[in-house]
Formats: C-alpha cells, structure tokens, sequence
C-alpha cells in the first residue's frame, strides 16, 4: 500500500501511526486502514483506535492525504478585498454552503494586486486545494493551467471556467431609469478603478440609457477604492457636486461617502440631491437615510459560485459557463420613491 | 535522500520533476536539489532548470516539502467574524507584515462557533501550517496541544500561549469619564454576547467607575452580534431609550445601529444624547455624525501579534506572555467634545 510505504519513509506521520497501533494493541496496517478510510476494520478494533485517537488528539495528515489520494477538503477562495462589506458576506455565504459538503474555505486576500493573486494562486496549487473560487480576477493565464475546478466570479477568465456575472450594464440603465422616472434632471456619476469590467459595463449602461433618452451626464472618478479615509481620499473630486440633483454610485461603500459628503454641506437627501449606489451591501441599512441602491443578490451569487464549484468537484460538466444574475432596484430613504 | 526516496514512491511530483530534468537536459537529482535548495546546483544547470520551469509552469510540491522540512510557509488566522470590519482591517495588518517575512495568510471565519473554530483548528494542522492567530478564541485545549506557535488576540488561552489583550476595562472607564465630563446625567450602556472576556470588561470597567462617581447606569444587552439587519434584530432591545442623554455601546458596529436608530426617531446627536462606541473600525468615519470611540489601535495590535508569531516561528522565545495595548479616547461629532 502506497501510503503505508510513504508514511515508512517519511517517519513524522509513522511515529504517531506506530504508537496509536501499539496502544490500542492493533496492528499498524489496522491503524492505516481506519485513519485513511481504504479497507475492512473490525467494530472492537475501531472502538479500540477511537478510545486511543481520542486521548492523544491525534490529527491524519491531510497532506500526506492529499499528495496521494488528491482528496484535499479545502477550498480556496481570492476576493479583491475582504474589507468591502459585500466580499465578505459572499465569503461567508459560500462557506455557509460548502462545508455542508465535508469542505473548509481558505481566504485569500488579493488586494486588487496581480502578483499577490499570482502568488495565491500558487501556494494553493502547492496545497492541492479541491478548488478555487475567484472574485475580480486579473491573471488569467494561471486559472487555465490550474489542474482543479475553478469558478469565477465577475471577470470571465476564458471559454472553459464557469463565470458567475451580473448583468452590470443592466443595471447601470435601472439606475438611470430610477432617478429620471424620480424627476432629477442633473445627474453625476461617480466610478471607480478603471480595471473592472463590472464598473466599467455600470458606467456604459447608465450613460447610453441617458444618451437614448436626451439626456447628459458628468462623471468622475474614484481613484482609491475602498479603505480607510476613503472620503479624505477622494474629497477633492466631489467639489461643486451640490449642483446635482441625482447621483450614481459604482458601489454603496462608495456611495456611503457621498451621502456623507452631502450631509457635511447640509445638502438634504433625497429632496435636494436623489443618491443610488450598487451591490446591495449591508452598510446601505447602516446609514441614515438608508441607501437605495442596485441589488445584486449576494445570497444568489454566492449559492451559484458554490454551487457550481462542488458539481465540478464532483466530476460533473457545466454545460453553461457563464451564469448570469439579473440585478434590481432596492427602494430606501436615499431616493424619492416610495417603499417597495 | 528522503525527499527524493518519496518522491520515487509518490509519482505525482516526480513526474513534473522527471518531464524538467530531461527537458533541461540535466540529472532528476540537480533537479531536486535545485527545487529543495538543499545542495549544490552549478549555475549552468540552474539557468537550464529555470527556463523550463518558467515554460512549465512547475509549482514545488508543498505538500511534499511541509511534510518533510516542517517548513510550511502558511499562517492561518481564525477570527470570529470577517464582516466585523475591525476584524477584517485587523487581517489585512497581519498579512501585510506577516507577507514581508515570507508567508502567506489562510483566513478562517470561526463565526464564534466553537465546532467551527475546531474544525479549523484540525484542519490547519494537518496542513502542517507555520503558526497560527487566533482571535477572541474559545476552543482552549486544542491550542495547548498544538505544537506549532500561536499567537492570541482577546482570549487568554493558557500560561503559555503568547496573547495580546487590550485593556478594556480601562477603555470602559475612559468610555464614562469622557461622558461624564462632556455633562451626561442619564446613562445607558448597551453591551453584547456574555461570552466575551473582552465585552465584559468594558461593562465592568464602565460600571464601577460609575458607581465611585455615586452615578447609576442602565444596562442593556444586545443578543444578536454584527449581521446584517442588526438594528432589526436588536430594535425591541431599543425602546425608551430617548430619555438617556449618553449611551456607551461595546463596539462600533453595534453603535452605528444606535446612532440610526436615534436619527430615525428625530432625536439630535450630541445635543440631546452623546454616543460613544469602542474600537475604532472604520465605518465610525461613514457615519454622520461620525462616532467618538474608544480606540484599541488595530494597527498596535496587528503589528504586535505579527511580530510576536514571527518571532516564535524563528524559535526565540518571548518572555512576558501577556502584551497589553492601552486604549483612548478618539474624539470625533457624536459626543460634545471638541476634536482633539
């Protein structure tokens, strides 16, 4: 048996195999069959193992598991920025999911860096992870020559990897339709990193929505994502926004500075200025008045990345690679309509 | 050579190994001593190997090296709650230092569940990782039994566990000073799950400097922990709570809740009533007003968890097990106070 001769060779995983055998007065191979799972073990043996295991916390090893039996229980997960309140709550609606089915989430913090991703990527390879799941990303390259089920979440890596999309340009035309059909008549849009295609297709639905129906739009851009000081980091660019009457934002933590800015200069919402951000992420209710914006279901997001990752796993084909979720409009105190 | 003798035995590695030696045109042996650095490599044979290993896309097999050099270059963190942004900012400190030295971090969301924080625990060794952090732990004898280091943040898990506390009880006594000297009469504290050693400390560090002051404080208990519609889920708790003119809350996110639910009901922040949370997380600066807080520096306290684990990897030891950080008073627009 292949583990067994490993195991002789490598020594760390034996010593404790040895003494377990020798405790509970079973044989070595006994002790192999139940810790690995691969052969007959009598009920009185297992009872006599479990008693032993139990009192020496003794832990199989998963990396001589999964070397041989490329079985490994965990999964990876990169996200841009766990401090965007949306990435974490995917973070833990996907966990919610899969360790319903045996499997734990590493998360991995990118930071919007390519060469951190890279790195990632890597050290998760090296764990022979079961699988990644993948939000924002930028290499590509390395998803394609990943040996595991990979799904992605917002960029569409290549034809073979199961991408999870909101119709972003979709919704960027609600939001126009919400603050017209509200009466403004000046509207700003506020975007964001120029990298990403979702703010990128928010942007190009918002603007050829207006364009269609007559109407102009003033953009600016965010140059610092989400952090820390985000408001100082990009205050300068909100001067002389008061004269607008309707604002987009390419997301809600985004749009919490904004809704600050106007309350700092007194500017009432929603009867002097209407303000929409995007995401649907949990701040939006945290912030007085609560924020209407542009939902993208994280539940439904992250139930489909999951999803789909264990039927990859499993051995199973996803005959449609990219799935595509339908954003709407979440009505609260920042617009002028009424409640839903 | 051991790793070489189960390399042989494994198959997995040793194929990507064989494919690089006999495309570079060198022995399996240079090649394995060029991947494991251990020995020597002339510098011809190393550029031939890093040619092919960059054509290849070749990633050691880290399994294969954790098991054997017992030099994972992976540190898992468990923390209670990833969507309690101190949380969150507190793991984007640590990776940041912990990334400088080498290793990568493994995020582990325990959702304050103690079978989870287990899982996790066993999970991580059997990865065989470098180290481990831990916040607000409860699972205890695991972390005794572990035998790679671990650095604790809020629970103080035994006498010899490395474990950086801030002293909150002092927090809760700046917390009623600052109130009482900004004119408060009527106060109330809100504070949350009764497990935490942490929340505890405030409310009794609140509570007894009250009592020195011949003041009395009413007592009310949060019993759902950040989640999203935590003003929803905590809102019952909330009735009568105009007639308090200062309300201290364990934490910032609990506070934001507070803070909307006085605006909802008209009442002005800090005319009528002052607020005051504790930690310092960043949505106290979204907020409007924004939150005066008692602040235990995340930045002092992810550097000096980094530090004190990466010390212990290295094998030195530390003397004084308990690292105490020295909260303060930050003053910001939902207390009287001028800022600082």
């Amino acid at each position: 048996m292949i583990i067994l001769n490993l195991l002789n060779k490598g020594g760390l995983v034996l010593k404790s195999m040895r003494d377990i055998a020798r405790e509970a007065g079973v044989s070595l191979a006994t002790v192999s069959r139940y810790i690995n799972k691969n052969g007959y073990v009598s009920e009185e043996a297992k009872k006599k193992i479990e008693k032993i295991v139990k009192q020496t916390n003794y832990t199989p090893n998963e990396l001589a598991r999964a070397i041989f039996s490329k079985n490994s229980k965990i999964i990876g997960l990169l996200v841009p920025n766990i401090s965007n309140p949306y990435f974490n709550e995917l973070a833990l609606i996907i966990e919610e999911y899969v360790s319903k089915h045996g499997y734990s989430i590493f998360l991995c913090n990118t930071n919007d860096d390519p060469t951190k991703e890279r790195e990632y990527i890597n050290v998760l390879q090296g764990h022979r992870v079961a699988g990644i799941f993948t939000v924002r990303a930028q290499c590509k390259k390395e998803y394609e020559l990943f040996t595991v089920p990979v799904v992605s979440f917002e960029s569409i890596i290549s034809d073979d990897i199961v991408t999870i999309v909101t119709d972003n340009y979709q919704g960027g035309k609600l939001a126009f339709d919400h603050l017209k059909s509200n009466g403004c008549n000046h509207l700003l849009h506020i975007t964001g990193l120029d990298f990403s295609k979702a703010v990128h297709d928010r942007y190009q639905g918002f603007l050829d929505e207006a364009k269609k129906e007559g109407m102009s739009v003033d953009i600016i851009r965010f140059e610092s994502d989400f952090q820390r000081k985000m408001l100082e980091a990009n205050i300068k660019t909100l001067e002389n926004i008061e004269k607008y009457d309707g604002v987009f934002v390419f997301n809600d933590i985004a749009a919490a500075t904004v809704i600050r800015y106007f309350k700092q200069k007194n500017v009432h919402i929603p009867d002097e200025v209407q303000v929409i951000g995007f995401d649907n992420s949990y701040i939006g209710e945290f912030l007085f008045p609560s924020l209407t914006t542009i939902e993208q279901s994280v539940q439904e997001v992250g139930n489909k990345m999951a999803d789909a990752l264990i039927h990859l796993i499993n051995g199973e084909t996803i005959e449609n690679k990219i799935i595509m979720i339908q954003p709407n409009v979440l009505v609260r105190e920042s617009t002028k309509a009424k409640k839903e």
